[in-house]
């Protein structure tokens, strides 16, 4: 039963572990701001693997088009392997991770306290050697995430991200549209019904590519890993200008691509890059509360609310977390163990 | 014929192209070094796209191990679609396009230069509107490419960034172990009829991975790109650290992975991913010059002459070079014009 499953469970956890995010975390996410204004802080390096390193690719285009930070994700083996650290100068070293345990990963950040640079973690373990290397900690508060996917903490890190982003403008309207994410992510999981219907259209399929641009380039990362993770297909995740240098060439008649588009001011663009996908005959799944946009797709996943386009990845993401279970169970595959691997994974 | 193919004597043009470059650029390189030690610069940031992005991916460890520079890659969309540009403080902007076109990484330039920030280009059409917009220009010089898959132009942005890197360091021993590159790349061509007889073996493969790590980051990169442009091979590149983070689920008997290893201070950790990846029995191809390593494949790449670790992805995207071109071959796909892709690509 899939409903008894820990992964559905968390994902059904969503809206209440932002809730508790929410109101638990202001005060420390309004220090960390002020010590970045205090700073003067023009650059951000983030430290982060897997799920959350896809967390890192949100932080990158928010805080760079919000708040006009350069952020840049950090090469975790100049610290680990080749003992070469890079310079910090007067950056912001933050780093991701569920677990607060990734080696590589807090190695970063140790380097970042020895320079003397401002150092930071969102982590579901504030008390882990990630955290006690921060200056300032995040505590995701997600509670145990039992299956290895990550689904509840992947939504947590986005929030965390959005309310610094948001603390740092000193926006209310940003503040206020981020206190809507429970219920628009609980809405949002209404999809589920709909979407273990559509899986069982995809039980053969062998691979695919994952579309995203801007703010949710870090949806379609986190859904081919999804896809990856619980499901074993190859699937390739691309920004739309990235893939038209050079995969395109991939693309004939029935191959899937799975285009994340809500509205906001990249939409164009990507009705666009869909144009191109059908000329090439591409089996296009699009996801999206835009209606015209959806009216393009095969097969259209619509989104049942519509959000300011800087918070779209919190719900865009979750569509793609209920289309990786239920192709899980079309399959028979497990959705809390995954062939392979562990929850906590440390690399060096 | 293969040989009469513009991308065969692309690729074998190599050597002469490196041999260029090294004698034609090195006071603008030299200059370019100059300005950035008189501004005390400690973070770079690149836009590139396509096979230009990977090399920017070897200057992001290249820069960061031996310079210690901080070295992100920019998010274009930023500038291009957001048009809310991020702050560069004291950044050195470098960006990188055989082409010098795309309007989205012209942009970034554009805003660098507005901003005041050191800006710089590697180019292989200098009065390019890429070119107008930087500071120093070093020309790549690689004579037109013919060919839609890009070959010599990458490995001449690599040996830019490598100039530069020994340039900033000061470093004899660097710069004479660069001269001796265009022989090193001459010799790796003899690796030639071996591979056509490999690539034989995946007629029928249909994905892959392709996995590197440190400098060899941008070789799995630009290895799976050329497989994809040239062959229509679902391959993706991971770090191995990035893909034991979830990807590794992907393995079953008979997956196809490439493994970048030459000998350097990241070749036990690739050892001891290929062990995994065997345990799991995946088809694992290797390219290193080391024999320990080579023994453990079931397909095994010997590149002829060892190399500093340091320059060894010039030498090392050259088999895969010639791999993605006879498997191209094998499937009787034009090696000089793949479906759906043209030479120059303009994103926004």
């Amino acid at each position: 039963m899939l409903e008894k499953s820990n992964l559905f469970n968390e994902i059904y956890q969503q809206p209440e572990v932002l809730r508790r995010l929410l109101s638990e975390q202001h005060a420390v996410i309004a220090a960390l701001a002020a010590e970045i204004k205090r700073r003067d802080i023009v650059h951000v390096v983030i430290a982060a693997r897997g799920t959350s390193d896809n967390a890192g690719r949100y932080a990158q285009y928010l805080l760079g088009a919000v708040n006009r930070l350069s952020v840049g994700l950090a090469t975790p083996s100049l610290f680990s392997i080749y003992k070469q650290p890079p310079r910090f100068g007067n950056a912001l070293v933050l780093g991701i991770s569920q677990s607060g345990k990734s080696p590589d990963i807090v190695a970063v950040l140790a380097e970042a306290r020895k320079q003397g640079a401002l150092t930071a973690a969102i982590t579901n373990m504030p008390d882990s050697d990630l955290g006690q290397q921060a200056d300032f900690v995040i505590n995701q508060g997600a509670g145990e995430e039992k299956a290895v996917a990550a689904t509840k903490t992947y939504t947590s890190q986005l929030a965390a991200i959005a309310m610094l982003s948001a603390e740092l403008a000193g926006n209310s309207e940003m503040q206020s549209a981020l206190g809507r994410m429970p219920e628009v992510v609980s809405a949002t999981l209404h999809m589920n019904n709909a979407i273990a219907r559509v899986a069982e259209r995809y039980r053969y399929m062998r691979d695919c590519v994952v579309i995203g641009r801007g703010y949710n380039y870090a949806t379609a990362f986190e859904l081919a890993l999804k896809m990856k993770e619980l499901t074993y297909t190859i699937a390739e995740p691309y920004s739309s200008a990235d893939f038209m240098h050079g995969p395109l060439a991939l693309i004939e008649h029935g191959f899937p691509a799975i285009v994340i588009a809500p509205a906001g001011v990249v939409l164009p663009e990507m009705q666009e890059f869909i144009r191109t996908l059908r000329q090439r005959e591409a089996e296009v799944i699009v996801i999206s509360d835009d209606d015209a946009t959806l009216a393009q797709a095969r097969i259209p996943l619509k989104l049942p609310q519509p959000v300011p386009e800087w918070l779209s990845p919190i719900a865009a993401i979750v569509p793609g977390q209920l289309l990786a279970m239920h192709l899980a169970a079309v399959r028979d595959y497990d959705p809390d163990h995954p062939r392979g691997l562990r929850k906590v994974t440390e690399t060096r």
